[in-house]
């Protein structure tokens, strides 16, 4: 007898399906296809020669520790150097504050198990990232989607769902994934006071923070917070769970991400990641580190704004050039995204299999809604990557998306 | 008003403690400690150089595959390479059969998402590998316990359990951690025949079995399982998901594990690995590829197995000159650990204190035992790991030891 296993799949199992970006990235890795599906940095940008010589050093200087076990909660200098660099930004952090992840994406998951018992709420931005979605999913969440404008979460619309009792909140204050909308000051102080008031914790999801192209750096949540919640001896005490990651600034390949929470919330997750994977490659610790000291990785950040910048501005171009005038984008100021909205009646996953014959790839925007908000409205939406092609890839690429538009456009209107 | 954090964590992460292995590592790094507790592979036998040239080849020719986001299946390359490894032992899988994994410790906790609802009972060996325990427990395991011996698993003790309707089996048949023992030829039999009977899974955790010093290598429960269960194309079919690392033979740093399973086992897993990580590093999977390949590991482990042997000499040499007869240590055939039985009436528990003022450690046994098989029977047990220490060292450390064990036994002989 042999076993048939999907009757012995866990509940929590049996739920979950595979992404769509993630069964995207195998079609899109073809070289003849224009991908504006992934979430992917410029590969082209990334600091090969840097890396080369810090490899060169880790292993000459300390292979002994870079290729063992380390610790759990990650490699001390890099925890350093994590807790200085994001001081700079009003986050008053030490290593006891700082748990390194293997990416934001392990972080969304470890919160998840701490957090999240079977049917209890979560309120999320409608749209929202599709990782936290399946990473929360999978502990058996609901979710209770607020809307979100250009300004990012409706924070006026929010109240009724507090007074519900949810377990926390889920917000990407910067860049959004994949809206581009970025929170407004205004609405960051109203977030941060209801949290408060209604005594319901943020997790604060901000991968694209340093990727601002235009406009003032806002205060992320967990400074605000910090700010009434402080501690005489620097400890962050408060609300907040702040993620980000190396993904979008040095390189995803690496899988590093780190969690800002009180102490009694990072030894936790660490308990809970002993369990997961005992801890974060020391390796690719060790690299990071490496790489970005001596202010490297600020340099490089810097280069990265103008090139993204750049190729932004061509997305935005080509779109005002070959979409027709009844569809809409935003603006984003700063990520990897724009977020575009089609005329009523259109469906961005009849759009995706004629784009796909165009050899263009996009995300169709219902993904990013909870499952109780999947809708032909949700459906009106798709997701563009800005990031990963190159400017004539970009243009090429629009104007093969413009032109399947135009096609499904004529195909709605009456004879 | 601030969060309290611990009020609002999820049962599931209520539950679960520190690993004291993973406490004691952070003790152990200082230099002045003899270690015997992690199971830390020889940070000496590290193939820095090789890693170097790794790094330079990758980086030059591949740096934008190997820094980008990858499959979450894994980097291809790898996956094949293993693939055709395993086949020469008999393991034969194709890259469908494969998930790369964040260490084989993510394996075990993909699988516990997988496969466990709270209450189901999963049956171990006592002792068993503690982060196992750690692992399936986040997901509400219930443990039932089979005895084990320098055979390894009590097979002619097993049917009971399995009547009881467990959901899997969770053994180590090499060179087990901690026990050290491997599970004989016979055994093996009976074992897949009793899961096929009985329509249980098996998980079985191999990350030693390239370890061997002395005997013949013994069939994979895998393999045993797959001859009954072969399909014409090769694909694995049967009732077994097979674990493995290059923690072990190349580097834990790297955190790279593997998971062999029917293909839709597989699609499961990397469905739960989306939402877990997304994938594991691309770079440390290029690396490893790239460091093995030409049959560079294969030459590489066949030093370990003569640095380790004799390591393990040392080690049981300094046992039989300075531990007091009434002591008695398991001879294992491999892998990285032995397990060491005191006397009646003793305690590891108040032993590592002692030890440790004398700048020895170990692992105290009892936290190797299911939660319900905490006794005070499980404290009369210690695991020696042998191969992270220099000869010289392992003798120093065993002296010491022996002394603080005679002490604690002279406290317990009638006046």
């Amino acid at each position: 007898m042999s076993i048939v296993w999907t009757s012995r799949y866990a509940e929590r199992a049996k739920a979950v399906k595979s992404s769509i970006i993630r069964d995207l990235l195998k079609i899109t890795q073809k070289p003849e296809i224009i991908s504006f599906a992934g979430g992917l940095p410029a590969a082209d940008m990334f600091p090969a020669v840097r890396f080369q010589e810090a490899c060169r050093k880790v292993l000459e200087r300390d292979a002994a520790v870079a290729l063992q076990y380390g610790e759990t909660e990650g490699y001390a200098p890099l925890r350093e150097m994590i807790a200085r660099h994001i001081s700079r930004y009003g986050i008053q952090a030490r290593s006891e504050n700082l748990l390194i992840t293997s990416g934001s994406q392990q972080a969304l998951d470890l919160i998840g198990k701490l957090l999240i018992n079977p049917g209890d709420r979560i309120v999320v931005e409608a749209p929202t990232y599709l990782g936290a979605l399946q990473a929360f999913g999978v502990y058996g969440a609901d979710y209770v989607s607020v809307p979100s404008d250009e300004n990012g979460l409706r924070t006026d619309l929010l109240e009724s769902s507090l007074r519900s009792g949810p377990k926390c909140m889920y917000v990407l204050p910067n860049f959004q994934n994949p809206g581009g909308s970025t929170l407004s000051g205004e609405r960051r102080q109203t977030l941060v006071r209801l949290a408060d008031q209604y005594g319901i914790p943020i997790i604060e999801d901000d991968p694209y923070g340093q990727l601002r192209y235009e406009g003032e750096h806002l205060a992320a949540l967990v400074v605000l917070d910090r700010q009434n919640q402080r501690r005489e001896d620097g400890y962050i005490l408060g609300n907040v769970i702040y993620l980000s990651t190396f993904s979008k600034t040095l390189a995803p390949g690496l899988r590093l991400g780190w969690v800002v929470a009180p102490p009694e919330v990072i030894a936790r997750l660490a308990q809970l990641k002993q369990g997961a994977d005992l801890h974060t490659s020391t390796f690719t610790q060790a690299i990071a580190y490496e790489v970005a000291r001596d202010n490297f990785l600020d340099e490089h950040v810097k280069k990265l704004r103008i090139v993204y910048r750049e190729r932004r501005d061509d997305m935005l171009d080509a779109l005002a050039r070959y979409f027709p005038p009844e569809v809409t984008w935003t603006r984003p100021q700063g990520g990897l995204f724009l977020w575009v909205t089609l005329p009523e009646g259109m469906d961005a996953n009849v759009l995706l299999q004629e784009a796909l014959k165009q050899n263009v790839a996009f995300v169709p925007g219902d993904c990013f809604f909870a499952p109780n908000l999947h809708s032909q409205e949700a459906c009106r939406h798709l997701r563009l990557n800005f990031s990963n092609a190159k400017p004539e890839r970009i243009r090429e690429g629009i104007r093969r998306l413009g032109t399947a538009v135009k096609a499904q456009a004529r195909q709605l209107q009456p004879a």
